[in-house]
């Protein structure tokens, strides 16, 4: 599997485009920008939706459904919304098709124009907070806890599979709120979840931050956000959750009765994660062999291949084996025996390896004697014979060794690759060369930001939450900064 | 809340709509024919995805996800398809807005009109089938057993919430196989798969069989499909299994070398259910008190109300409940403890009561001293005191009680209003006065079939597959029939 296979190194975007092919993720489909995603790379997905909604559900959320089409005239409600969104998207103008002239194809019946366009969801705040008008009139109707998993549609010029699609998948929480600090708790609780569950789930460690007014999600008073960094330096926005303040309520016009009977408007927010955390995964923790998955998000944690001759050695191995399958399973161990006929060994570890599987079992018959069995882990590609008997014992623990080893990895990377910059050159020094996160003071200005990022390509990742906050000189401008922030080339 | 909730038997349709926005199941949304699933509702969607995925991975079934826009192109490219479907469809011809003259708004921008007009799946056969080209070269590749959880759109004229809207969820399974055998065995056995869900876990009973060419999927050699009989004496197609032969693998040019090393055309099947099961399960259950659910699938099997003035009772309540809530919760049980002190105990009574919660506990203060609590059964409104210490026990019994008590109902209400029809005097008679399935025979032509469509309103709902295959005469026009066939109006 791995020949023929770009090293990172060498091209990390060539790399990753033959990664998501080979190791059966995804494929580009016929539709500009929309991608297939493969049922390999479905069940990552399914792995990754069903420990969120897991945790949000934890967390007093509902979900919900709402409509994929928009009236055209929604998104112009919220002035700052339309702005900085929805330019670029997917518009419906007719409904009906009819035979054409020749009687072989067909053709849009003019007939068919709406009055109004429908626009496929870039995102549903607008929709959803036209809802909420009639969900909200009393106190008693709050908080409104609701997400929704859902397709999306932007239309990107430039894509790539999983990182930017013009459709994706994703989930998109929507709270209303009584008070601003009951909401600004909500931006903030989500974005917690969204940093454990990178950290703890995905093995990605996480900067916890604010975006500069520049990198605001348009309609929001503040974007929270999580920030990774990726193998080849450049920083991925993993996560965000908004702070709406009142302005979706005002544009929609939400207000509820309060405990002192006056009438007020209510207080918002939103937050999404979505397939992009794929593109995330495979740039925080793959190599030059494929795929490699951390074992809590694994949809195979363990691959087991038996190595035989004939049906009566497969017998003999699988009756070997049984028991260790079922115990593993009894676990909530997600285990694969793989005894088809159809493929050699040799091609099955290779797959398994390209495909991420974190821990491999290999039985042949030479080992029922022995009372051995081969063990492999894919993250530091390392084989050893362990007594069978002791084997149920040292797939738990190489669960967790893998899973604690490959966020520890990743961290060390990220801390290996933050640095400081005290002046602007170094720092266009160290943008240049050396990539990663550079931690350095700005006078909190969108003009600043915008000239580095003209001059640098980097933007300012985020505000980070933790911080010494010590105030220091813009190594742009030499005005007053109030903190450091991160700077870094981005996806 | 069935105060001001019209009776089944005064308008089957009013009761209907009324239930879904009362129960708080979903309401219409400012796009045509498309609604909103609100949280309760979402969550029996959530409860029938989940139940119907394990049951699709059990069969060795995998997901993945398809684009939603599909090239007009493409579906044209199977004949029978396109001529019936996918004429009324949302229809993206654009990809860009831009703000209007005034500033105030936005309007489509010319320039960004598609060279080619996409269409939003109103099924995926043609995007699937053009992707499988690509997945498939050789037998090893066979069976490809892939579903998709979706959203899909037709533009329907006349749409009701559940039943029939423009947008709606659902799943999609798109199967190939190297032989014809193969494909029919997989069609039959996820139409089995289909049964067995509604039967045991929706509690719906419904008759499997073949439609007629008329009512065939339109690119299918046999659509086989599962009827239900609703409580207004119509009939719901609940689920639909298509042999698709080799018409999409010839339409698609997919192709495999076969173990003979022959290049051969392979072989697909398709089948879907929808949000439509809610409509369906509304009709089978429900009365005039609300909705009904049957604890398998209730998304709330047991409501936990304490009856208290002022937080020293309600703790003390809350003290008595909480191992029984414990234990009930690790017996996997859904409960709900509803402490809230901001509606009333008879508010809250009536509210479960009105969404369909199987059971509902009451304790109050004056039942701490008797050792007993309130149990009262959804679906026959009874009411009764048990001792403290049973309740467990006699929760798993209801649980197992109500499942089957509603089947039964439904089963009986079925047999009840399934009728021979010897003549078509007494078949127009039947259709028009008691409704509900008529089993006559019939010629087996197209011609027949809609001539008493015109004449009745009744279509033939299916062949059943269980049936004893008696030949007889049609009732219309007295030529040969092979075997009685079901008729019936339906939703």
């Amino acid at each position: 599997m791995a020949k023929n296979f770009t090293k990172r190194a060498n091209d990390f975007s060539k790399w990753y485009n033959e990664l998501v092919i080979k190791a059966d993720l995804a494929q580009n489909s016929d539709v500009r920008g929309c991608m297939v995603v493969k049922p390999y790379g479905y069940s990552i997905w399914e792995s990754i939706q069903q420990e969120l909604d897991r945790r949000f559900k934890e967390t007093g959320h509902v979900n919900a459904y709402f409509p994929i089409l928009i009236p055209k005239s929604y998104l112009s409600k919220e002035a700052k919304h339309i702005e900085g969104f929805a330019k670029e998207c997917a518009i419906v103008t007719h409904t009906r098709l009819k035979t054409n002239q020749e009687g072989d194809g067909v053709i849009v019946d003019p007939s068919s124009q709406l009055e109004e366009e429908l626009i496929i969801r870039p995102t549903s705040e607008t929709i959803i907070w036209n809802t909420y008008r009639g969900w909200i009139q009393s106190y008693r109707d709050l908080p409104v806890l609701v997400n929704q998993w859902a397709n999306v549609m932007r239309w990107e010029m430039r894509t790539r599979m999983f990182l930017r699609t013009s459709e994706f998948l994703w989930q998109e929480g929507h709270t209303a709120h009584a008070t601003e600090e009951e909401a600004l708790e909500e931006t903030r609780t989500m974005l917690d979840v969204y940093a454990d569950f990178l950290e703890n789930y995905m093995a990605i460690p996480v900067i916890k931050g604010i975006k500069t007014e520049n990198e605001r999600f348009p309609g929001a008073i503040d974007t929270f956000c999580v920030e990774a960094l990726m193998q080849d330096g450049k920083a991925l926005q993993a996560g965000t959750s908004h702070f709406l303040g009142q302005k979706f309520a005002k544009s929609f016009d939400v207000k509820f009765s309060d405990k002192d009977g006056k009438l007020k408007h209510v207080w918002g927010s939103s937050w999404g994660v979505s397939t992009r955390l794929i593109g995330g995964l495979i740039m925080t923790h793959s190599d030059d062999e494929g795929l490699v998955l951390p074992p809590k998000l694994a949809p195979i944690q363990v691959v087991i291949i038996p190595i035989y001759k004939g049906k009566e050695q497969l017998s003999a191995i699988s009756a070997k084996l049984e028991t260790v399958i079922n115990v593993l399973r009894d676990k909530g161990i997600r285990v694969k025996f793989d005894d088809r006929d159809s493929q050699r060994p040799g091609w099955k570890f290779a797959q398994y390896e390209f495909q991420g599987v974190p821990i491999r079992l290999a039985l042949g018959s030479r080992d029922l004697d022995s009372g051995n069995i081969e063990v492999t882990r894919r993250d530091e590609k390392s084989k050893e014979m362990i007594p069978f008997d002791e084997i149920v014992d040292h797939v738990d623990y190489l669960i967790e060794d893998i899973q604690s080893n490959l966020f520890k990895k990743a961290l060390n990377f990220r801390s290996e690759h933050t640095t400081d910059a005290e002046s602007y050159d170094s720092f266009k020094e160290l943008i240049k060369v050396k990539g990663g996160f550079v931690s350095a003071h700005w006078d909190g200005t969108v003009e600043t930001e915008l000239r580095v990022k003209e001059e640098t390509s980097a933007t300012i990742r985020c505000i980070p939450i933790k911080s010494d906050k010590k105030p220091g000189l813009c190594i742009f401008t030499g005005k007053p900064s109030k903190q450091k922030v991160l700077f870094a080339k981005a996806y």
